[in-house]
Order: C-alpha cells, then sequence, then structure tokens
C-alpha cells in the first residue's frame, strides 16, 4: 500500500498534475503541515551555484542549482549527509530558442534561460523533518507556495538517491 | 579586407578549430597581448548566477554565466555599459544524460552538467581594452589559458550584440 501510494505520487508528479491533492493519509500528514510554514528563504537568488541541467520533455526548462553557504561548504567537501541547516534552491526557467545567439553561431544551436517558471527548496533538518530523512520541500511559483502535492511528491521521488542523502544534484566543479 | 578577417574568425570559431593561429594583423596584435596577461580571477567560483544556457551542435555543453559583484549589481540595476571592473565568467560542462534522473522520472529526459570542458572570461576595462569595446576575453581549459585565436574570435563574434555593451547573457531573475 505504502509503495503503491508513493507510486501514485511520483506519477501525479510526471503527469504535471502538481495541483492534484494526495490524499491524506498518516503518512503524508506531516507534509501538509510542514510546507505551509515554509518561507522562500532570504537572500536565496545570491547564493553559490553547485550545478546547472536541463530538463527536457513536459518541463522543458534550464534550471540552477544554488546552495546556502552550509550546503555548499558541505557539497565541496565530500560531506554527506548534508548537515542541519543546508538549503538547496533549484531555480527553473523556460527553455528558450535564442535567435540572436543562433545567428551570431550561424547554427541553431542556442538556448537561454526564458521566463522563470518556478523555484523549490530542499530545506536540511534531520529534528524536524524526521518522516522524511530529514527533508521539507518547497515550491514556489511566482512566489507564491503551491499546495500540499508537491512536498509529498518530492519526497516519492527523492527517495531514487536515498544513499545519497536523498539528494540529486551532485557539484560541479 | 576587416569584414573579411572578421568573418574568417568567426567562421574558424564555429569550426571548433580554437587552436587555428589567426593571422597577425595590427587589427589583432592587441589581443595577443592581452591574452597573456590575464589570469583566472580569484574566487570566480563563489560569484552569483547571471543566467543558464545549453549550446548544442559541437559544443553540446551545459553552461552556468556567473558575475563578480560589480557586473552583477550592474545587471540587477539594468546598467549599460558594465562598469569598468565588471567580470562575467562563463562555466561550461559536457551536456550529459542522466540515466539516474531519467529513471526517477521515467522518461528520457533529464540532461546535467558532466565533466567541465572550459572556463571563459569576459573582463572589462574601458581604458585599457580600448580597441576591443572596453572588453578583453580569455578562455582556460583545464587552468591553463589557451591561444590567442579564442581572444581574437570572441569579439569578432561579441559584435553582434555591440547596442548592449558587447554582452550576450541577459539576468535571469
Amino acid at each position: 500500500m505504502k509503495l503503491i501510494a508513493v507510486s501514485l505520487a511520483a506519477m501525479l508528479w510526471l503527469a504535471g498534475m502538481v495541483t492534484t491533492v494526495v490524499p491524506r493519509t498518516p503518512q503524508n500528514e506531516w507534509k501538509a503541515d510542514s510546507i505551509y510554514t515554509i518561507k522562500i528563504p532570504a537572500g536565496y537568488r545570491d547564493w553559490k551555484l553547485i550545478s546547472v541541467a536541463h530538463e527536457a520533455g513536459k518541463l522543458n526548462d534550464l534550471r540552477a542549482i544554488l546552495g546556502n553557504d552550509i550546503a555548499v561548504n558541505a557539497y565541496r567537501a565530500g560531506k554527506l549527509p548534508l548537515p542541519d541547516g543546508a538549503i538547496i534552491a533549484r531555480l527553473a526557467w523556460a527553455y528558450t530558442p535564442s535567435e540572436e545567439n543562433n545567428k551570431a553561431f550561424g547554427n541553431p544551436q542556442s538556448f537561454v534561460a526564458g521566463q522563470p517558471t518556478n523555484v523549490q527548496f530542499s530545506i536540511k533538518d534531520s529534528k524536524k523533518y524526521t518522516l522524511s530523512g530529514g527533508w521539507a520541500y518547497a515550491q514556489f511559483n511566482q512566489g507564491q507556495s503551491i499546495n500540499v502535492a508537491v512536498n509529498a511528491t518530492c519526497f516519492a521521488c527523492h527517495q531514487a538517491v536515498k544513499d545519497r542523502d536523498f539528494v540529486f544534484t551532485k557539484y560541479s566543479h
């Protein structure tokens, strides 16, 4: 039943149905609480770069993964699990062809960051978020927190990298 | 003749023949000098994010564009031309499919930063680099400066955005 619930959450996420309400079982009750208490961390746009990525498919974005000092210092030192206080910010923008760049390169090869899509945060607190590996997740669209379903589906998906403290992104030197 | 030289430089760049020696005419003589005096700016990996991009084709990379405080403050204030002292760093990594992420997403859609390819810097000094719009350019592969051809071809290509102080990248909010 647990596996089915996780799979369902993952499927909803993959289908982009992020506003769908996940059934409130005891398993995800904590997520409903935690998401409402998470605010956008001050100054995150100034944080250091961890890495970059491109998600094709329905997401179709270019993304930057930034970290606060606690996160970046741990990454650089190769320390896992990340310490309490670490926050990872994932910024994403529409994957946008650049006509200007293509003209300069003489080839239709250049894709740049268009309009921002959303910002996600992974916040480490091993004492507070005990039911989800020490992590809380939040997503903000145009500065507004979106509903509980995202937080539930985040953790389900991050199970794939449980042996790396549930963190997908590796540091890019 | 000038146009032909610029086109030739651009073609060499596009062909990826960055180690080809550009003929030393008076036009690019300064570039030969300047590139040898440019060192990797200290602490650039800690700089703030300006934007991200993906170059397909032969470059086939994911890139992050960072700026020192002078550059980022000017970008955020919408100030052009960028002031002296501004430095833009372009980091690039091999465009690499992530099997791990694809499995989590259930779709072959995820591309991450692989091995680093090279780092380029654009350095603003309107008094020093008078022959190239106030900009000097440098590229480092594995920490080593590469030869003069890159610097010559950089400026040729950046002519495309002369009206934005020769800067391609726009700030991503």
